[in-house]
């Protein structure tokens, strides 16, 4: 890919973008916890144009037109959010931040094996949160780990 | 300037910037009129400090801080905002057209020596408005050729 077209990519995204680490329960999972993460682009619907040729470009996610006239173009597979923020790391500056610590969960997520690994896991979400000024999350560190601590379950 | 880094900025601005085009009375110009062109940049004011690193890197141009904590980085000054779009065209998209649109619209300001030439201007900044969505534009190539109709001015 070339590199004005990455760093093109990097400007938007700094520019209006938006990349979440979130700790979600999930009643079918294993940990009954999931680590999910997202890229998103916003635009207004007139010019989703430009976030069709992102989506085109990188072959992952999906768009969604709000009835508020914002389009967003939102990429979650793990490995696509991955491979994305590896490719723009070089580029950003306002979210570099953002991507390392992304980058370094990302990592984590995939060789961990124990509670603990996820345990630690959680804790680089929290710093993601506070990096992020997210205000509303009540899924954190030491949700996870009281609940870990009142159930059984795998180690 | 490198490649990417002007790259990056189009990109910024695509995301999340504008670029305006307007025609001003203004009582204290020879013919009554000023086209005012500016190059605008928006920012959480906590982010601002991309904001300053965009105005240290193209040199000109002002930062604003608004109470509704969303901060901007404006550049008016006309030869300035055609350096920055000429050096931004070849990596702006979704804004390519303005651009491309606004150049003309500096060029022709600059050796615009009659009345004729300057509503021939003022056209093309309706024609900007247009492809802005601006809505609530009320000076008009119309409303300027009115003026000039009915007043003595300079030819």
């Amino acid at each position: 890919m070339g590199s004005t077209t990455l760093a093109y990519i990097a400007g938007f995204l700094d520019g209006d973008g938006s990349i979440f680490f979130q700790i979600i329960k999930r009643k079918d999972y294993l940990r009954k916890f999931q680590i999910r993460c997202s890229i998103a682009f916003y635009q207004k619907t007139r010019y989703a144009e430009i976030l069709q040729w992102l989506k085109d470009y990188s072959g992952a996610g999906y768009i969604r037109h709000r009835k508020t006239g914002i389009s967003d173009y939102t990429v979650v597979e793990p490995h696509e959010v991955g491979r994305i923020l590896s490719l723009l790391l070089p580029y950003v500056r306002l979210k570099k931040k953002h991507a390392i610590l992304g980058l370094q969960i990302l990592q984590k997520l995939e060789s961990a094996k124990s509670k603990e690994d996820f345990l630690k896991i959680c804790k680089l979400v929290d710093k993601f949160g506070k990096i992020n000024y997210s205000k509303k999350r009540t899924m954190t560190y030491k949700v996870v780990k009281d609940y870990f601590k009142n159930k059984s379950l795998p180690p």
